[in-house]
């Protein structure tokens, strides 16, 4: 059960409104990379985490819980970029035909069907989609599919930094970014605790799979090349039950 | 931002686990008719809402949040039909071939992607789409676009209602088609209190309407028919505007 | 079965092409608020619709007819906007490669997989997508389904009423905000004509209902907050079947 | 402008009511091979043919209409072979939970979402794609993808008429069949009125291609090979134009 | 099994950066029109194609192999496109902030998402869709469908070739368009070995078609037209099974 | 440049061909689990290397090679587990109407849309999407999506392998089992040679994250809770650079 409270959990200012920027951050909130995705994630793995791993489940309700309030923070901003940059430029557009031209590149729709507000899309327009989401029902597939989430998603969140000068929008980034420092932790630190992490799922019995191709690195090199020594392609192996 | 308690807002119990009821019952978490589209589209039309108007976005965020709240009740039923289910049922399959082939219209995902749990998909095994959400910009289209939700949201209640034995899934059912009976009248409510409701948007002056067309049925079939004399060809529109 | 005429419903003329504008007219051919998604809807309605309300399916198949006619209008003003500008602008573009960046947020589909003419996509270029259609099998639940369409379809039109001053495109989207207004009538006269219309559907008993949550509005904000008084938590319900 | 008569253009029966071949029947209406994909094809290839090549424009428009009414056709088929069939089969299904599960197989949206009646989506409940629709505004591509279009829907006819034993159905697929050999056979007839159809689009010089590759089969077996002395490494290129 | 060797196909050079081009090159590997779609149809249909038709099932089989290296060698422009290009735009951008406006056209998910390289995406960031492959298990419909895949493909490629001055990227183009020349040869000349390939599929028996409209021109025009006299209206078939 | 040899990577066996199986194997080919996803995944990886990193892109590109064979490997086993059975059974459905119902679950489109062959659609006929891939043009933001496809893709393949009886689809599974165990240690191996692999992007300056949130587990939990002491909790962070 869920509830809400009206405070932002990080305070959102814009001083520079720009519209293509909001563009921009939409990536944040509905694309593969994004929020929603996130927060979904941790949901229904939480759903899907049974009684007995009862840790797990707070771990991961409690953060895909906090993930919604970044999809609030983001639709925020977003809005801010959007609402008061319209306003002068709309004045500006009648003077000036050539600035209507070059605002062209903003997504059409967040006018057009959202009247200058968030969408649950991305920066192209595409909509959110739900096979973004993982929840495999195996515990070490899932937080692998975490850590790779949260590694996409800061990446994302630097980049969309890199691409704004705003004091306001660089702050909020870098709460977003701290947060994603800690989520990678905390599912590396999850993956420790299992017993027996590689190969995913350890419910299949190793002995079962064909010996000969397991731990042996395919050349698919049109000609035959000579071994490149490299650490997938000899010494022991990372999960320590095979040779390369 | 967003808090959680880890108890149902509606208890769960499942008599007889049914996975083929799993299945439909997923309509209601990621379909068009389900609960992520509502507990979406009133967060983002919240998100949309500017202060003055604090009372509605209060609404809606409320009702946005109690919906994520079903995505939970549903997903934790979903499980529940699936995971008793299958554990007696692959005993059978063991012994009884014919069992296995009727279970063909299970959603292979179901099991194979999500190992026996919830996802954020629909019926036939359909992503979530972001474009189900409708968060205009214009709180009358908002309304109107969410008494439609709840409508359609109702039904699909009422259907799967009708399609089960189990007490547990109709006790759990009643409650979710109570709060749909709720919702619609409380948006109907707030349609109640805008000034102009219709023609949505208020904002464009009608004289700006081509004034020949505003007001009269235009009929497409081939030959000419008589005016059928119906509440849509003749009489005072429903706005109170025109005539017929 | 369909006939088809050559003359358009109502006449095109596009004073300044508008590659641009091009770009945002497909969101009311494509888009989740456009033309397809209507003139389907209403088809798909009346097909579904039974002999013994024969006066409803008349309405629904003559108003999807019309609205095929719509797309054809619209198609007509992309392909006007497209064309005619860039044999203009092609001539710019030898000379001048600034102008050519500038045209960069048109969407390159239209050229490249169009040669400058309509296209079943909206303002982004997303395909339009079969789940726009809402065709229920409830007469109440598809009427509010349709009084939702023409709301945000009107609110669409305004809008790109707002973002273009050619008086060509001003008269076709006034004939077609004009059709929109009579549309939304219709359908609230034909909601009106239904017996009970609130809750959708009226099939189901409400005596089955969960009594104590179908007419309380739940608060989910974290502390508990004093009614505020409203008419969605105090007085009659607006079915007039309960109390708030 | 688009007009509509009630009748059908071909009469439907259904003798044994079949919800599993309701199913198979919606790939013939939003599936990519389908009517809907034929009807916007010709439709949106018609918006974009220049007022000079008049006699194609009509041509298309015209069987672009036919194809509408085969929507009508089908979806009156998928209706009548799911509402009379799960009248029987719910009385059944009270008697018999084996039944029951056998119908697991059926579209679970078609009743839930659609009251059983006939939707916009393919037999796998996959909604029909704007991207479905190849309208290139080149003519003898356009015809191409209409053959194709044509070979793929008549071929979709066919294997549906094998698997149904209603008279009824067999009859109403033996009239699609004949307009589909019909249009194969029209489109193949504007392809020949075309100067130089091959390669498309001929507009482009061929002396600008690149002159040592464009009559060449390329091998892309590992080993070398013998020339297979195929119709397509040896001999006159088909265009007239080349040699392999 | 598929080898693969370091050099590209046919070498790539971009002498002027320009990202917007590199946006256009996405519709050719991601789009509908593009190389990701003819690679995966060739191979899907070789696989699908019997033992008995070695020779299809190694042309087929040949060509999606060539086609891969298509996505490598467009995979490799887009990235050159963006990358050099970036590089001395950001230097710009920091002095000319009208520069960054310009360049809002530009996919911000090729940055944002891809660190400035290729996606499987088209040209508006549409995701590549499974069902742009058609590989029917008929041998002629699958070959009027690599007719039309080549067509719209060689159409694009010539688009892209009107749409930029740089010589290496004409180069490449003059390269590609000549490979989409024999394709649509070598597909013509498979068609013309097969003994009826028209109408598709061979293998209905035509005396069970609907004998009254196998060859009739229906007109769908409102009022009733004369016979315009045109090849699809009078005259033998072009499959010569028919009269018009 | 790509090659490709008609045998097989692993012989393909079917004993008891199973068409309800042919249906779960699409999920391994076209699902967001599946073989095109990873093959497509490390070639637009690879692609997207830079020269300098000379050894990734090998073994990206060797490994997206072989990944290439095992979709062909997979879509053999689909058609031969198609193929014959429907020749048995069609039979059988002809004295049979209880078991062609039975046979419903069965994908309708792999025999109306592919003739019984394989298709680039998942279990449920969804078609693979482009989405699906991730090349982030970041080397361990890549690495992790790549051990967190091979870990879904792992279990996917043990999941399919419990739920047939067939020897050979067991053993073709337990070839491809082996290599998703090779691919889950060569990625990690590759993780193992990077200098600071969490948290990712190495190339954010942690000194500008916020400093208060970068390393705090933040409860969301309605109530205060204890601290749980748990690894995320307290003690050092995963990564080195922090205290819980
Ligand atoms: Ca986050
Ligand atoms: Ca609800
Ligand atoms: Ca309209
Ligand atoms: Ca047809
Ligand atoms: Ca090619
Ligand atoms: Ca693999």
């Amino acid at each position: 059960m869920f509830f809400h409270e009206p405070e932002l959990q990080y305070e959102v200012t814009v001083e520079e409104p720009d519209p293509q920027f909001a563009k921009e951050l939409q990536q944040a909130i509905g694309g593969v990379e994004g929020e929603m995705r996130v927060a979904l994630q941790y949901l229904f793995q939480a759903w899907a985490t049974p009684k007995e791993h009862e840790e797990y489940r707070k771990l991961l309700m409690e953060t895909g819980t906090e993930e919604l309030g970044h999809i609030e923070i983001l639709a925020t901003a977003v809005t801010k970029n959007l609402r008061n940059a319209t306003d002068e430029e709309r004045e500006d557009a009648a003077q000036d035909d050539m600035m209507r031209m070059m605002m062209s590149g903003q997504s059409p729709r967040q006018i057009l069907s959202a009247g200058e507000s968030a969408m649950p899309v991305d920066s192209n327009g595409l909509p959110f989609n739900g096979n973004y989401v993982v929840a495999s029902g195996n515990l070490a597939a899932d937080m692998y599919a975490n850590v790779m989430a949260e590694s996409t998603g800061r990446l994302l969140a630097t980049r969309l930094w890199e691409r704004t000068d705003d004091p306001g929008m660089k702050d909020m980034l870098e709460y977003l970014i701290a947060r994603d420092t800690m989520h990678q932790n905390q599912w590396l630190a999850a993956l420790e605790t299992l017993d027996d992490p590689v190969p995913v799922p350890a419910s299949f019995p190793q002995e079962k799979e064909n010996q000969e191709f397991n731990y042996a690195f395919m050349s698919t090199h049109r000609e035959e090349r000579e071994d490149p020594d490299m650490p997938w392609t000899q010494g022991e192996s990372v999960d320590g039950h095979g040779e390369f």
